[in-house]
């Protein structure tokens, strides 16, 4: 490794955007990368992945994390064992029962909070913005927003960047990217269920297809 | 109480300038109150205290949850047992070595997603911008700055104000608010240490003293 690149902690969840956006990093950072747990349905499993990732785009350091936080607050089906993960189609235009409240915020603070001890220059997160479910907190508007934030509430010598590389791409072209820069897709897993194979049937599963069937490549998971 | 009140989430330190932003929120608002563990060194102590203001604020509920992360992170005097709380003067210019990185958008943060997922219309903050330590995540154009990204990435529907009341003003000006609103002062605590009583030469204890001092008034917690 290069001492002199500068350094970047990047979210790392585990699924395809996340592994696209931290490949696309490590051309560039010193990738420090973030793991948080809150708990998903998915957590051993995302946690799992997140860790093969770093490992393979080699991270110069890996670590996890928890906020209890979002599985206390209840109402999202990605954290509430009452509620079921909806299955068979891509949202449009309402935001669905998975939305986890303000949770990119809160990735991104305490991913900003690293920066900010290491010196790191950038903070980098997967969010897509169109082809994706809506969440409000995945939006290139809120990133902007909160950059600025972060500027003023950090110290003054301090230069941290929110980078959002896919933030207007589609799913296939997120694909693509990812095989130009030999992003370990085998090892992400997108799917909010833990089965042994993913479900195909919840919305990350549909969006992953849709990515790899637009890009024409198949998905290595799935092999 | 009244059902037609808005709801108000109310970060509560258990300090002296929470308790104050506390009471203030309770005129107008219901208070959902907030106290997050971050490991630093009087935990214990200002979660009870936090507990006990909620009560006597009668908030309609009291949260505890934790971030072990600015603890894993280090390097702050206030959550690393290798560092000494600094003693005897209250810093001016530099920012002191009791910082956390990115304190208050992390616990900004985690009190935003509960406000959004129980529709509050604020979010309340203690934060003292001048006759404070000079943390840059309690200045006021920080706080605009992340009401901004609220807007942007919370559902569409919500309408999430960060509000804090003490900004500008100094410690005696805050013990005479409190003092009018009848604050719990006696059930806060100040100290960044956790002896039985308040160490009186922490900068927190300085600030504390300095404001009863200005405001020539008896803190009840040296009765």
């Amino acid at each position: 490794m290069n001492d002199t690149r500068p350094k970047a902690v990047c979210l790392l969840s585990g699924g395809m955007d996340s592994t696209v956006s931290a490949a696309w990093a490590s051309q560039q950072y010193d990738v420090y990368a973030l793991h948080v747990g809150y708990g998903q349905k998915a957590a051993a499993r995302e946690r799992r992945c997140a860790e093969d990732v770093a490992r393979l785009l080699k991270a110069r350091e890996f670590r996890v994390t928890e906020v209890p936080f979002l599985q206390e607050l209840g109402g999202s089906a990605l954290t509430d064992a009452r509620l079921a993960i909806p299955t068979g189609a891509v949202s449009s235009g309402e935001i669905p029962i998975t939305q986890v409240p303000f949770r990119n915020g809160i990735l991104l603070s305490l991913a900003v909070a690293w920066a900010e001890a290491i010196d790191a220059h950038a903070v980098v997160i997967g969010a897509v913005e169109e082809d994706s479910s809506g969440y409000p907190d995945c939006r290139e508007q809120f990133l902007v927003a909160l950059e600025r934030a972060v500027e003023m509430g950090t110290k003054p010598d301090r230069d941290i960047r929110i980078v959002a590389p896919l933030v207007h791409k589609t799913k296939g072209e997120i694909v693509r990217l990812g095989v130009e820069l030999r992003a370990p897709f085998a090892a992400s897993w997108s799917c909010y269920d833990e089965g042994p194979l993913p479900c195909n049937e919840c919305e990350s599963c549909l969006l992953r297809a849709k990515g790899f069937r637009e890009a024409g490549v198949q998905d290595p998971l799935l092999k």
